[in-house]
């Protein structure tokens, strides 16, 4: 039977706030260079404060990855917490406009903290430098996990910022559990390399008992698996998960399935922002495989959607990602 | 004595959201294409909930003349109203950021009207139809009107939309008063042609008594001068008015100053998005103005700032407005 999702994802819901400025500004404001910092909101108020005019765009790791399945058709659904603010409004709006499912116990207006947000910097080269308020985003717990709709999906994507929160373990292992019980499949990124240095115990039991599919990229992997030997850490990944699709910058990816090794060269173009590159590239890969394509196939298509996201401001896709396919025979 | 301000302008503080749309969306959903219209919070709910994904930027006609001027080093200021809600928080946070000084008495968090905002429905011609909720914005007084701020400019600049609204007329004669009472000037623009059809008689008198520069388009001066013969309309404008700044989309602007009138014609570049062309080229000819620049310069200032704009997304300056004058041989 098929099931009423292809990928459900879960994750920190987030506005991007996005602004450019010089490396200098990065330095001189303890904004350390191409990764994600937490900040609380006294931080997060003097930061803004300090940054030129922004602009306003949804955001959110795994809600990015979400938004490039369902502009390109596939049936998929968020879970992530926002308050019913301004911003909660905007994030809401654009899951919804892009056709994916959302459904949402909004917080109060009367709750302290607000929807979160993600003050990012964008420098001369393209890259991001990201200062993350999670506010209500955190509190993300077991009983946001709707088991049936866990039960209801082929896969779920689990954002590895969301293991930052007192609940979020004890959420993922509910999804987990409800999707793995329906037949379902388990896919996740690294997120980022500081973040797995907070919850190097969890992730690595959850990858040796649970994920089916592992997104890193090449700090992340050989952060996880403590190695400086890249190679290697792609070796000790694939023993433990299924499918591993590992982006390696401006090398493009790798995709190992067993012993099956697929490179597949990134799509040039000219870094704008990289704001979402990871998460378009999961996006695409996750509806190829979705879809039936083969591997080496949906790395084409990752690495291809990530280079349309990098090439303008803003971490969803702008241009039509299925015509885009097509262009390259991919479809 | 040299004044604080070269320029403070008067206006329906904003923020936009800009989504892209077929041209057929608009004819479904009730939208005239290419001019403002305003909309209560109704419809505002409605018309948002069927557009797409969206980016919020930080607008307002004359807010994004004033951020021009400011982004030029211009001394310059706002006047406009926000609620106290995060898209005032980002309204006071753009404006500032650019460098223009912004001190408003926020609308508490209590008040009903939230901040104004603009819904930017951008077709692939790059056209924008405009869908505007004045919010806190509409409630322009006489008490929000700092006369020693007045007193302290060389030019005020007042926006046409802020006609609408109950005592926005009474608070733009306040102002007028204070700035000609201590020698500054008067600059208008005249917005859009439904707002003139709005308020003919107030315009007129304003026109007629104290106005110094006008900043119009084409289809603008023509319904002001109740006439379909834009070289006579021109003619009547300038027969008031001393200077007559007036934009002919593709085929650049006229200045018109007494018996002399020059054609600038515009900078060609492939239009993504035209929100905010006028606003830009105010802000370009009175930033010229106010340095000492002849008259054709400031025009041609303004062409390039205007053609800046309509490059990208967003109504306010992306480039570097100085360095383009510059590479133009402007400055």
């Amino acid at each position: 039977m098929t099931k009423r999702f292809q990928v459900v994802g879960i994750g920190n819901a987030m506005v991007d706030v996005l602004s450019h400025c010089e490396d200098a500004f990065l330095a001189t404001n303890g904004v350390e260079k191409g990764i994600m910092q937490l900040i609380d909101m006294d931080r997060a108020v003097d930061l803004y404060a300090r940054v030129g005019p922004a602009k306003e765009i949804s955001g959110g790791s795994a809600a990015n990855t979400i938004a490039g399945i369902a502009q390109l058709g596939g049936r998929t659904a968020y879970v992530g917490k926002v308050k019913n603010d301004q911003l909660g409004a905007i994030f809401v709006h654009d899951l919804r406009a892009q056709g994916a499912v959302y459904e949402t116990a909004l917080a109060s207006k009367a709750s302290e903290a607000e929807t979160g947000r993600c003050i990012v910097l964008v420098t001369p080269d393209g890259e991001r430098s990201m200062n993350t308020y999670l506010g209500w985003s955190e509190f993300l717990a077991p009983d946001d996990i709707d088991t049936a709709m866990m039960a209801d999906a082929d896969w779920i994507f689990l954002e590895g910022y969301r293991f930052d929160g007192p609940q979020s373990h004890a959420a993922f292992a509910k999804a987990i559990a409800a999707t793995k019980g329906a037949g379902g499949r388990v896919s996740v990124t690294l997120s980022d390399p500081f973040c797995i240095d907070r919850h190097r115990a969890a992730f690595a039991k959850m990858l040796r008992e649970d994920v089916d599919l592992l997104f890193a990229n090449r700090a992340e992997i050989k952060s996880m698996f403590e190695t400086e030997d890249f190679d290697a850490a792609l070796s000790a990944a694939a023993a433990q998960v299924e499918i591993v699709a590992c982006t390696d910058s401006e090398n493009g990816a790798f995709i190992v399935n067993g012993g099956d090794r697929w490179h597949v060269p990134a799509v040039p173009t000219k870094v704008i922002d990289a704001t979402g590159a990871g998460d378009l590239f999961a996006g695409a890969f996750l509806w190829g495989l979705t879809n039936g394509h083969e591997l080496e196939s949906c790395g084409r298509m990752a690495c291809l959607a990530a280079s349309e996201v990098i090439s303008h401001i803003g971490a969803r896709p702008e241009a039509d990602l299925g015509a885009l396919f097509r262009q390259h025979g991919l479809l």
